[in-house]
């Protein structure tokens, strides 16, 4: 009673009250899925997150605002073009979809929120999202969580997805979340996309100030490049079906809501970095011993967003200076000779000194598919854990010819 | 009068009163030369830059205090080990080698300066150095100066060497520099090593303040990948030997003096970016209209830090929307409708939409081994210049395998 369970094999619509659907209406000219709804049965809260990039896409514009309307019951997401530094075009595009999904559905324009990825700097095809609302409005059931979670997709290789369970006094609670992932992530916004449904009874406020707490803090401590997208949006909508008593004020319920929260988006993360483009490794940076959480953070993602230690993941190669010097130019408070490093449980630096004859033993480590370096400041109680994936060939490769 | 002038195939030694040398000590097991010593025939002042890095090389700590003393005859540096991160051997190191070449050449140790380049946390070979020091001090001589050149690079392809000369009053005065370029090269301090000998007659303040000034701008304005070095390190020796008369307070010499070695930097950092291990093009990243020429700076860097938009060059793709989702992030201030983005001279972002039409004509811009970006934020009047090399993958490859 009470601990965070995994749902195998769930979706976003393992939670209570949900519906979901994904199609294909023509934005990808391959012909793969591009339109996903999400729906809730009764209105919910939602809260959200969104890129802070001062370039933002027309569906972000739109997003931020309806976010203020008090309930909310429908995500459109579309996948393949990502409506953004296009002109008026693309403005025009995000409100006659959400006008088209608000008559093929019956819920009020002011209760559907909008995000979309791809390609950016191209005429948005809304005539294809025009048409392909009313087939996607009619799919929506229970059992098309899964192709909803491959429509938000661009270039990623498998759909990511978690669902976790609590209880709340006797009641099963649960969280649901998809993601597009490969590509241009890093904070201060992890995903281009994350949909996270919940049948959690909360108040707005709380279910925002969770939101931060939880999904915010882990999903900007992850980096495949050092990049920020023009349309990173986090959702989360929480519809009260599964009859728990409502969150209305902090307290234990809620640190279990926001326990739940983190465990999905956890899981969500990890399926990012081990799903990114080119990437071949994933690495959790675990910085201990900061002055603060914030420096730790700082620490951490000066390491995994460094091209040199990257380039070093890739070629599993134990070249301990380029992690302290990473560390060193971050701006983190600490003494190097107390500064100590560990490339899984193996010493590589202590003592102002690099630990030669550890490395053989180090580079066993680096040849893993996941590993965790840990880095201890020495300097204070602040700590972070950042994911990274490595810097391949591959991700050159696949990075150099994205648009033509 | 006045115009500055390019000196072809010089070296540092071409300002008067400078001599040089080179010699293999082995340091490298190539082979290859590994230690160098630039000697003012008088005492002359000298000015330093280092590295911002926490953790620095027992070379930069050392410097950073003898760089304080009135007077300085000698730099000496060494390449093949960084001697860092290594214990207190290395520090013992650099004591010991500059005693070594105070004894072989008469120079008190308060008037040495030294620098090293190479692989951090390695036992640092101060035999070698010991024994290496008598020939180089033999060496020493006006034509050893391309030597001097050679002996301070690692996995450099080429020596980057620059000279110029302009007019003090009647006297033509000089300024040189060598630099060892590639690898771990990054604002805050773009060059490992580069050493500047001036023949003017300058105070030390003046010379401090002139190499902020131009030095400190113009090679934190580069960018081969987004690290920091622990050994970075840039020096000035200026021994009057022109005979020109002494700047001793800012004016119309000042300002000339300042604009030579602003033209041998500018030289050195086109040199270092077209020498980039792994880099294939060099992209002045140019920025007009920011709110102030820190917020210019901040915006050319991160398009040029940033590993989409340098996998990007590399495939010479005009995926415009990188570029505007790296300055949009960067925290400069700006509308996005009003920015203007330009390849070449050809006009691919205007009013807050890509111009696809121009794409194919962009793509023959970014297929030339040197081409300019220039990002107008009509914002205000800030302005950078900031250099760039491209995100390869034989980059990757060659970072992917440095130290085993």
């Amino acid at each position: 009673m009470g601990k965070l369970r995994k749902i195998k094999s769930g979706t976003i619509t393992s939670p209570k009250g949900f519906l979901a659907s994904g199609i294909a209406c023509g934005i990808k000219k391959s012909g793969k899925k591009d339109l996903a709804v999400i729906l809730s049965e009764w209105p919910a809260v939602a809260a959200a997150l969104f890129t802070t990039n001062n370039v933002r896409a027309w569906t972000v514009l739109y997003s931020e605002r309806a976010i203020r309307n008090p309930r909310h019951r429908a995500i459109l997401a579309t996948s393949g073009n990502a409506n953004c530094l296009n002109g008026e075009n693309g403005k025009r595009a995000v409100i006659e979809a959400i006008r088209q999904l608000s008559k093929q559905s019956g819920i009020p324009k002011s209760q559907i929120l909008i995000a979309q990825t791809g390609i950016i700097g191209r005429p948005f095809p809304v005539d294809a999202v025009r048409k392909g609302i009313p087939e996607a409005v009619k799919r929506l059931s229970r059992a098309q969580g899964k192709a909803a979670a491959r429509a938000i997709l661009t270039t990623d290789v498998r759909s990511k997805e978690a669902v976790y369970e609590t209880n709340i006094g006797a009641r099963v609670v649960r969280a649901a979340a998809i993601a597009k992932g490969a590509g241009m992530i890093r904070p201060n916004m992890a995903t281009m996309l994350c949909f996270i449904t919940t049948d959690v009874s909360i108040t707005k406020a709380l279910l925002k100030k969770a939101l931060r707490e939880s999904a915010g803090v882990i999903l900007n401590s992850l980096a495949i490049d050092n990049d920020m997208s023009t349309n990173d949006t986090v959702f989360v909508l929480a519809n009260g079906a599964s009859g728990a008593k409502k969150i209305s004020r902090p307290g234990i319920d809620f640190e279990k809501f926001k326990s739940l929260l983190s465990a999905v988006c956890r899981d969500i993360a990890r399926q990012i970095i081990l799903g990114a483009e080119g990437g071949t490794h994933l690495a959790e940076i675990e910085i201990k011993g900061a002055r603060s959480d914030d420096e730790a953070l700082t620490a951490g993602r000066h390491i995994g967003t460094s091209m040199l230690v990257k380039s070093m993941f890739a070629g599993a190669d134990p070249n301990v200076g380029r992690i302290t010097a990473a560390v060193g130019s971050s701006g983190a408070r600490f003494s190097p000779a107390r500064l100590k490093v560990f490339l899984g449980s193996v010493c590589v630096f202590r003592k102002g000194e690099v630990i030669n004859g550890n490395l053989s033993r180090a580079r066993k480590v680096l040849l893993k598919k996941i590993y965790r370096i840990t880095v201890d400041l020495a300097a204070g109680k602040g700590s972070s854990l950042f994911l990274a994936t490595d810097l391949t060939k591959r991700y050159v490769e696949i990075n150099s010819t994205y648009s033509t």
